[in-house]
C-alpha cells in the first residue's frame, strides 16, 4: 500500500489578541499505521469555531491543553477509511474533535457516529446538526428556559449559534430581537428568518435600542460576544431574567480581558447568569438533531453554511469569524465527500 | 389621651456615594389617630442594613421608592400599641418595614408577627432570626447548594449576614474560608466562629492568600461586596460553581458603578451566578428560624449584635456599615422592651 501524505496545521504560537495565521505551521508527514483498536478518518470537513481562541491558550479549558507544534483541535465530520476498532467500520460517517489535517488517528473515544440521512447535506452535520446546533438548542432550552411571551435578545444573532437560537425562541412563540454588526445581517434576521427586530450594534445606540425594542423587558438574554451589549442588558432585566453565557467572543480579542459587566442589578431582579458547554450535552444530542430536524423540514429554521475550499486556507479563513465577515456557519472543506 | 409626639428621620437627598447624616432631616409630628383596620406600631429596635442604600435611590427595589421628604424606610422590631385591625392585638411583638421613627401607623400587610420566646434576647429577631440570618440561611443553602467536602468563601465574612453563612457552610461540612477588613475580625471568624481560614483583604494580596487557602478551589462564593474579590474568585472555581450574589455594599459607595467582575470563565466552568432577595423567601421564614433556633441551641451558630442606643444617632450610626467599624448586627435602640 502506497504510504499516504497527511497534511497539517499545527500551533506554533498562542494568540493574545485574535487568532492570526502565524500562529499556524504548515507539515506534511506520512500517514501512520494503525495500532491495535485504533481507525483512521479522512477529514471531510473542518469546523471552524470561536472556542478555538481557548484551545489555543496554554490552560486546560474542556479540551486538552495543546503543547506548541501540537496538531490543532478542530471538530471535524470525516469517513473511516481503515479500522482496527470493533466499534467502527470501513466507510462510517463520524463526527468529533479531531484535528486540522487530512488524516487523524484515533482509539474513538468521543467519536460520534452518523446514520447517514440522504435528505441531509454533509455539512449540516458540523452546523446546526453539529456543534452549533446543539449549542443553541441547548443554551436556550435547557439555561434559558423559555416561556411563550418573554423577550429573548441575542447577540451575535447572524452567527451559526444565534442565528438557530433565535429561531428555536420563535419556535417557543418568545419576542425575539437580534443584535449583528451590519444591516445586511439584520435583513436577513427579520427577513428570513422571523426574528422580530434586530439592531445594528455598529450603528445604533445599544441601550437605546433595546429600550425601544424590548418596551417589556428582557427574561432572557443569550450571550455569545462580551462587553458592552451584557452591560446594557443587565440595565434592561426583568424579574427572574437568564443570561445565557454561550461565548464572548469579543474579549477573546481585548487586551482589556480584566473588566466586565456591572451584576449589582441582578440581585434585585434576581437574575440568573450560567455558563455552559455544548460538550455536556451530547448524551442528549439525538434528542435535539430529531426536533431540529423536524423543524428544519416545517422550514420554521433556517440556516446557512459558509464553506471554505482546502485545508491549507484553514488559518486565513478563521480570521472571518473575528473580523464578523463569514456568513453563517464556517468551515473547510478538507476532502471530497464519499 | 394625650398626643403622643412621634419623631422621625426622613429622607432629604438621595446618597450619591455612602449614605451620609446630610441625607436625613428630623421631623417631631404628632401620632396620627387609626383608621378601620390600622394599627400604631411603637418601634423597640431599627435595623440598619446596606440594602438602605438602594431604598435611597430614586428607582424602584423591592420595596416602594422614597419621595424626598418621606420618612426613611427600615425593618424594625416592635411592639402594637393601638389596633383596630383584626389580625393585631395590642402587645403582640411585630417585625417588617416600617421606618425610622418611634411609631409606624401601618394596616399590618407584609407585618409578621412573632410569639415572644423568652429564651431569646428580641435584638436577635432582628439578626439571627431576621433579615440577615435568613439571607445567610436561604442565600446559602437554597442557592448555593453546598454539599459535604466543597469549598465556601465568603466576603464581608465579619458581618451579620457572611458569618452566619460561613457557620452554615461550616454545619453542611465545607471547607470555609472567610475575608474580613481586620486582624481582630479575621481572629474572630477563625478562633469563634469556626471557619477554616480568614483572609484580610486589606493586608494581604486576595488572589493569592485564596489560592493558598483554597487548595480544592472554589465552589461557592457568597458575595456582599462587590468589586475586586468577585474577579478574584472567578479565577478560581472548581466545575459547576454557584456565585450566590446576595449584596454589592462596595459598589453602593463606589464612583466606578459601570464595571463588574470578567465573568468568560464561567463558561468553561459551567458556573451559574444568581442573586436573590431575601424578601421571597419570606414564606419559608418559619423552617429556617426553627432549624437556626437549634443550632444556636446547639452552640453551632454564633452571633454578635451593635446595638447603638436613640433613634438621634441612626444617620451617624449607619455610617458603621460602609467603613467597617460596626461588629455584628447594626441595630438602634428606639425605644424600652416592654
Amino acid at each position: 500500500m502506497p504510504t499516504k501524505t497527511n497534511r497539517q496545521w499545527c500551533l506554533s504560537s498562542r494568540p493574545a489578541g485574535i487568532i492570526e495565521p502565524s500562529n499556524f505551521t504548515w507539515k506534511e508527514e506520512p500517514v501512520p499505521t494503525l495500532a491495535d483498536g485504533e481507525l483512521l478518518v479522512r477529514n471531510i470537513y473542518l469546523s471552524l469555531d470561536p472556542a478555538a481562541w481557548g484551545w489555543m491558550q496554554d490552560w486546560v479549558t474542556y479540551v486538552p491543553a495543546l503543547a506548541i507544534g501540537d496538531v490543532m483541535h478542530g471538530i471535524t465530520l470525516g469517513v473511516v477509511e481503515e479500522s482496527t476498532n470493533q466499534r467502527f467500520n470501513i466507510g462510517d460517517l463520524v463526527y468529533g474533535l479531531l484535528g486540522w489535517e487530512d488524516y487523524t488517528v484515533t482509539n474513538g473515544v468521543g467519536l460520534m457516529r452518523y446514520q447517514r440521512d440522504p435528505s441531509i447535506p454533509l455539512p449540516a452535520y458540523l452546523s446546526v446538526f453539529g456543534l452549533t446546533g446543539l449549542t443553541a438548542y441547548f443554551g436556550l432550552l435547557d439555561i434559558g428556559k423559555p416561556k411563550a411571551g418573554e423577550t429573548i435578545v441575542v447577540s451575535a444573532a447572524a452567527g451559526a449559534v444565534g442565528s438557530i437560537a433565535g429561531q428555536i425562541g420563535k419556535i417557543k412563540e418568545c419576542r425575539v430581537v437580534g443584535l449583528a454588526g451590519t444591516d445586511e445581517k439584520c435583513n436577513w434576521l427579520t427577513d428570513e428568518l422571523g426574528f422580530d427586530e434586530a439592531i445594528n450594534y455598529k450603528t445604533e445606540k445599544i441601550r437605546k435600542s433595546l429600550m425601544k425594542q424590548c418596551p417589556d423587558g428582557i427574561d432572557i438574554y443569550f450571550e455569545n460576544v462580551g462587553g458592552p451589549i451584557l452591560n446594557a442588558v443587565l440595565t434592561l432585566i426583568n424579574l427572574q431574567a437568564r443570561i445565557v453565557l454561550c461565548g464572548m467572543i469579543s474579549q477573546y480579542s481585548s487586551d482589556d480581558f480584566g473588566s466586565g459587566p456591572n451584576i449589582a442589578n441582578m440581585i434585585p431582579k434576581r437574575a440568573r447568569m450560567q455558563g455552559f458547554i455544548v460538550t455536556d450535552y451530547f448524551k442528549r444530542a439525538k434528542e435535539a438533531i430529531e426536533e431540529l430536524k423536524t423543524w428544519i423540514t416545517e422550514n420554521r429554521i433556517k440556516y446557512k453554511v459558509d464553506i471554505v475550499e482546502g485545508l491549507e486556507n484553514a488559518p486565513t479563513a478563521i480570521g472571518k469569524l473575528f473580523d464578523g465577515t463569514n456568513k453563517g456557519k464556517l468551515m473547510i472543506k478538507v476532502s471530497e465527500e464519499p
